[in-house]
């Protein structure tokens, strides 16, 4: 017996999973005849419907992008003129794990606020908000969350409807980040508008729920998010061949697909989680969702490293994330939990 | 029998055409168990030296975008600072159709050059050399050109070979927009080198060649073109399911399928054109690949635009464009010329 | 007796002439006790007032920059957003002077026209107009004309009336970049106001008139330029001991000074417009304000060279410019014409 | 007798201060007769070299700017590619006091450290220096420290020399924000290179310290800032009438004469910090150059603001700066202090 010298990518990220079927042949399913591009056919069309429906925004507008650091981009830079500050945690995405494309693209200037695992409370806002009208000062426009955060945790309905109502009373937009909104939403059993709050523009990821790509940006108050559909069309993420973005996207919100998955993925992060507590290990945080956060030692991560890709969050030395996603399964939690209890204990 | 009311995108656009079969057939091939995203992948690596092998670069850097417009986004962004010059044709899309994507991201000033159906001349760059070191004025660096060109014309390899060595005696850099550059080695029966002639970046064309979504971004002289890497990313143009682009052009390049079906329509292309030409018809330019372009009244346009969706090019009024994809048939060329045919004849 | 081994800048632009005194005085006039700084003072305010009754312009927005540049970037960033088109001509500053400043901060695409030494017609905007609401197109907001032009031509009242008039009946915004206003106002010998016609905005150039430094930026129509105060800011052009560009324009608009130093520069670039022609030049355009363009041949300008610094536009290869100042003497014109007279004649 | 109705600007900033005379004077001097532009005249190249050798930087590059915001814009858009990131304290002028207009002119990202009164730790670098090389992150490039800081501290040789080669040892390039750098180096008694450590690129203020304008650029190491000249073009500082600026610097820099003023301003500061002790009041900061930090309640503040503009820094709530200048009089120090016994004590 030989051991596999390719480490598996089984909890690298949700990223590393497949394409659900359904998206799949939603792809072969729309690969017939000559279609209008960019977006101007009737599939897209009814795909955005269903995107307002699951959000239960009829007055919202609906763009597409390939990836949701696109849709970060698009949404954010909507938002903001070059002189504006958009406020985000301290974990966010946009400010660690996009090479500074948000700032770069809307020129405007991101604050970050220290958080709880990604977790923000309203009167933080409080403090940025001084220096309106001074030329001096970056003005406040827009505050960007995360549901799920990055370190994997979900905000309740009322923290995140009471902080968008702060931040609302403060003048302040909001976006939700939701590349993860399918894990939140199905985590609180709640529906996904319930998850975002009255948030003003929200990116809905479909990457990571199953898709090959592809996610969506819910702009549920077009006035204040102007030139969009150009930002769109200026980074390159109006794609051509539309089609194929919004057949996905209809397989995935037929039937609450995605929220199922989104569930599955939860349900094997609760096992692997509940798993590692047995094994006698810390997690770093709670387990809300499909992200597992586990306090593990150079040595520990370094041996799980020839058989496993393991994230180490940057700014967080001793934590090791594990990504489930839509495709995992059991027998991969358990061998997962099997190879941990079998490593060498440390000293 | 009625007559069906959505015009017909047959001829709008090679982005209105299906993917091949071959595109998807890779898609549901590589759609399975867990891979390293963002293009860490066996797959993608394996599919990068097939770009090579086709370029016949074996020393380029090769990174992959989800959209054409990108793709020149990366690879001119990539080559300038924003005090720099980028010099393209006045029907260049990188002027004309991309919103200004490529001025916004890098910051740099494009210059236009007026052309003939967008080829330019080796001399017409020398009036824009002036000026090297004088800090008032634009520092003239990369010079970017269409193979085919907007207008479907085609550089002889000699031709390009010529405008590319003045470019740099000239000290320019050169970009080629390689949106249809199969259809540019078909009709000149040249290797896809030899088409693109000793450019050092090329934009290889993917979606309007048969896949679902995806360009690359050949990088023949990666010294030149630091931080492509960077603003890839920076835009959201790092697929984290990379394997799905990957996977495509790995299927598209294999046995030169690519070049078959850029052969193809460059053919219906050619049966159009002459079909035109039969018909009485103007062309407003020669047809070297699979764009036809011919002089028709406001009044023709507008009876055909009730069953063909036929793009009019901005600064061009009497042209009507027809583009002929991998998939067009006999059938569908034969139905257009006859419905043009049987249109009332003008005053 | 020695040759000068230095040549002069007498008549290599309005900018290599001193301050006139007026301007140096008010310096030291207000160069008195602690102010509050960043244009928060009386004496800025005051200005303001003066500058919007040189142009008869109540309810007009008044900012200070210490560059014509930085005027010019302050006055088009505020008007566009980034997927927007400046238009302008081919000899327009912004364009050739300015090293792609106007582009690198405000994102938007410049377009240019060609022209008749800088002068447009209002027909030559229609082409331009196209492609409104398409997300592929950058989306034409502001026309960017000079008075006088980059060429030393001045337009005449009714036909920068009906340019303006044109521009506004198309939807679009008028910039009047008047870095030499005062030259255009006196030439015409009507009002400031007359010289603008109605444009939207207008640079009002203070350094080459007379100053040390310091241009002004006359928001006509306030509403359509939010933001400028922060653009001001975040390129460094709102000083903080302001009061000393507010001195300057103090000084230069009261009783008309600048009307009166610009009439007297007109006289001189006239004396010296005439002389050449006397001695058989040809000018290469009219002489309308305080610079010359006449065609000397290469070896000419050599020679020349070796007594004056005088500057080749760089498009207009058999071109030289001479510049008239507030403060060119006849005596200095007459020398210029006596070494012209003496060269050795050509072949 | 009655009381001015407008608040003093005495202690509002050094920049509320008018210029010296010897500023003045040089200005004077300099209005003679036509001379080259954009810093082509002879005056700016000695005043170039004076800079140089006041900071003992013979192989220095130096760029002289109209503004301290524009100084420290083109110094460090000068260092930086849009994907890399600028360090910096939470202090920092460039992140609290400029709008943005560092991140908008750059494309690049600002981090910010937590400071001792804008004193920062070598080790608080290590933290940012992970993900190098990962095009996620933005790329550590480059940290600004401010001398004297923005909370009026100065940093001493020692802990600067450490600061700037632990920098260096971890790859990062050190700007030094100098606005106040003739305070600390007179603080110090130390050369300015002493005050500056080995920085490789250092804003030298002038406005603040007696000039009417103008902030020098000191690039000691230029290989690393190509393109420096090219942005102070592009955001429209390079001043025409160059020898203004220049003229000015020569004036302060002759024998010392910015260093004796900087002197005078720390004297009346540490005055005005004794008097306030004595009163009873708490110092916010040590006072170590010419401002001092001082809590005082809003009531007080309120009182205090019918005499004088004083400004509360944005996020230190208690605390009032009083900034001292080179024209500050023992006699405004002690009125000062008289105003503020004379208020009625607080319950």
């Amino acid at each position: 017996m030989t051991v596999n010298p390719v480490p598996s990518a089984a909890f690298a990220s949700d990223n590393a999973a497949p394409a659900h079927p359904a998206a799949l042949d939603a792809l072969v399913a729309a690969n017939s005849g000559n279609v209008a591009p960019y977006g101007e056919d009737l599939l897209t069309e009814q795909t955005a419907d269903a995107v307002r429906n699951a959000f239960e925004s009829p007055g919202a507008e609906v763009l597409f992008a390939l990836t949701g650091t696109a849709a970060n981009i698009i949404a954010l830079t909507g938002a903001v003129r070059p002189w504006e500050l958009i406020i985000c945690s301290d974990t966010a995405h946009i400010i660690v794990d996009e090479a500074g494309g948000v700032g770069r693209v809307s020129g405007a200037t991101l604050a970050t606020l220290p958080s709880r695992d990604g977790l923000l409370d309203p009167g933080q806002l409080d403090a940025l908000i001084g220096g309106r009208g001074d030329v001096h000062r970056s003005q406040p426009r827009i505050v960007s969350i995360t549901q799920c955060t990055e370190r994997g945790r979900v905000w309740a309905p009322d923290a995140i409807a009471q902080f968008v109502d702060h931040a609302h009373r403060l003048g302040l937009l909001v976006h939700v980040d939701g590349a993860r909104i399918g894990n939140a939403a199905a985590a609180l059993n709640v529906s996904p508008l319930a998850a975002v709050g009255d948030a003003d523009i929200v990116t809905v990821g479909g990457t990571k729920n199953g898709m090959l790509f592809g996610d969506a940006i819910l702009v549920r108050r077009p006035e204040h998010f102007s030139g969009v559909k150009f930002v769109q069309k200026q980074i390159g993420h109006l794609p051509s061949k539309h089609r194929y973005v919004s057949a996905q996207f209809d397989a995935l919100l037929r039937d609450d697909l995605w929220l199922r998955l989104a569930a599955h993925a939860n349900d094997m992060a609760t096992r692997l989680s509940a798993g590692l507590v047995a094994l006698g290990h810390r997690l770093s945080c709670p387990t809300d969702a499909n992200e597992v956060f586990v306090d593990l030692s150079d040595d520990v991560h370094a041996q799980l490293s020839r058989r496993y890709l393991l994230e180490r969050p940057v700014t967080s030395a001793p934590t090791v994330r594990f990504v489930c996603a839509w495709s995992t399964t059991v027998g991969e939690v358990d061998a997962a939990l099997a190879t941990l209890a079998a490593l060498p204990s440390e000293q």
